[in-house]
Formats: structure tokens, sequence, C-alpha cells
């Protein structure tokens, strides 16, 4: 019997962001594999300085997260062969800041948890399976759990600096 | 002259989503602290088994990075004392995935690049300095950087199982 090859693949998304109202961004973000692309935008409530006519950045993150593991268990789903009839995800996201005065402060992550809500006919194994598949599989949690540095460049002027 | 106290604050955002769609999720986040909450979704294009209905995980978290940095060094730059009279950034996202015939495949992140582009009478070790404290500032930055292990339970029946 011939082993199934192994094949790579790349998945890119590109975000174009122009800061529009107060505390607004308008953000236009590509796929450009898929040749696809969505408008979105993140704003602030008025404690924070905007106008509130967008989610924070930080709920578009929860829904990025929690909505990536459920499309993971879904599409994995499908190729074991499970059937799932209800599935829904508790997701709680836990930071901490800390600053000294009216500073700029200093983020860390305290915590992530999903609990997964799963009515499925599977076995508890096979239920297992699947969500180890899924974490593996999930883009941003291997995003989060193997940890990446962002590199940044600065442009002032003509002149992109490497910070 | 006295030192200026330390304080820390935390900050915890809750998701609900429901799998709704052939591959559509609806998440409702919650902002407790700040009594809020967002209707979001997240879908897959027809490609993937979706009705495309609403951008998939990766848009929002795309949008959700890029926003978050241009909101830190708006809010930053103000406690700075740095006018800036244009913002925009240019996200781009690379991951890679691998897999074997059929079988679900594995993720991982390439790398990550935010290039800000600002317009400000600022020197450049002002922006140098306002950008660095964004970074540090910047809750999903931070997470990437220093690397979360998402917790896992899944219910079976009404037990819940740590994974």
């Amino acid at each position: 019997m011939t082993k199934a090859p192994t094949k790579r693949f790349d998945v890119i998304f590109q975000g174009h962001g122009r800061a529009s109202g107060k505390m607004r961004n308008d953000i236009s973000v590509n796929w450009p594999m898929m040749k696809e692309s969505f408008d979105l935008a993140t704003d602030e409530g008025p404690f924070h300085g905007g106008d509130g006519t967008a989610p924070p950045p930080l709920a578009l993150f929860t829904a990025a997260l929690t909505g990536c593991i459920m499309t993971q268990i879904r599409a994995f789903a499908k190729r074991l062969s499970i059937s799932i009839d209800r599935l829904e995800v508790h997701a709680k996201m836990h930071w901490q800041g800390e600053q000294t005065g009216n500073d700029p402060y200093v983020t860390a992550p305290v915590g992530f948890s999903l609990d997964i809500d799963i009515d499925s006919g599977a076995t508890e194994d096979e239920l297992r399976h699947l969500l180890d598949c899924a974490r593996k599989g999930c883009f941003i949690e291997q995003s989060l759990a193997q940890g990446v540095v962002v590199e940044h460049r600065l442009k002032t002027g003509n002149t992109w600096l490497t910070i």
C-alpha cells in the first residue's frame, strides 16, 4: 500500500487599516488565494474615547478564536465521519494590565479557555480525538500556543525603519 | 516627590458561540466590566463548505490584531502628547498547514508583520518610543509574543471533561 503523500500549504491574510473616527479603525482584510475581501472595523466606547460604532479589537479576537475552533471541529468531524447534532462553545479570555501613574500600560495574557459542548452519537474517545485534531488545526490557537514575534516597520517620511 | 503608584487591572472578555448554518457560527461576545456585548459571526465560503454569510475567523483575527495596535498607538499618543495626523497599518499574517492524504491538517504560524505608516510632527525617537509602548500595551500582540496555552473542557452528557 502506498503511503498517502504529505503536502504543505500556505495561508496568508493581509489587512489594511486606516484610522478614521476618534478611535475607529476601518480595516480592509484580503485573502488573496481565495480572492476574497472583508470590510471590518474596530472602535472603542465613549469611556475609552471612541464613538462605539464597531466592536473593540478584543471582541473581534474573542470571536475569531471561538469561531476558529468551532470551524475546525465541524470541518474535521466530516473527515473523521463523526456526526454533530449541536455545537456550542463558551470562551473566556483573561488579560492583565499594569500601569504606573498615567503612563502607557503594559499587558500580558493570564489565561484563555474554551469549553466545548457537543451533542453527538460519537464515543468520548472519538470526541477527544476530534477536539485534539481541531486544536492542532486551529490557526489561531496554534499561533498562541507556539508564540509569534510580530515584526514591525515604521514609516517616517519616505523611509521604512525596522523596529 | 512621591513615586506614582503601580496598579494592576484585569480585562476579561467572554464569548458564546453557536453553530448555526453549514459552517456559520454566531458568537455573542460580552465585556462584563463595561456591560457591553457584541453580536459577531464567522462563516466560510462555498469552497470550504459554507455560505459566505460572514468573514472567516482569520479575517476577524487579522482585523483584531491590526485594530489593537492602531488603538493603542492613538490611545498612548495622547498620553505621550504626540499628535498624529494620519495613521495607516499594513498587516500580513502567514500560516502554514501540513496535511497527509485527507487527514485533518496541522497548522503553525510562519510570521506576522505590521507596517506602521504615521504622519506626525514628532521626532523619529518619539515615534519609536510610541510604537514600543503600543506593542507592550497591545493585548493581542503580547498574547502572541508571550504564548498562551488555551485550556479546553469537553462536555459529554452532563459531565465536563478537562482535555
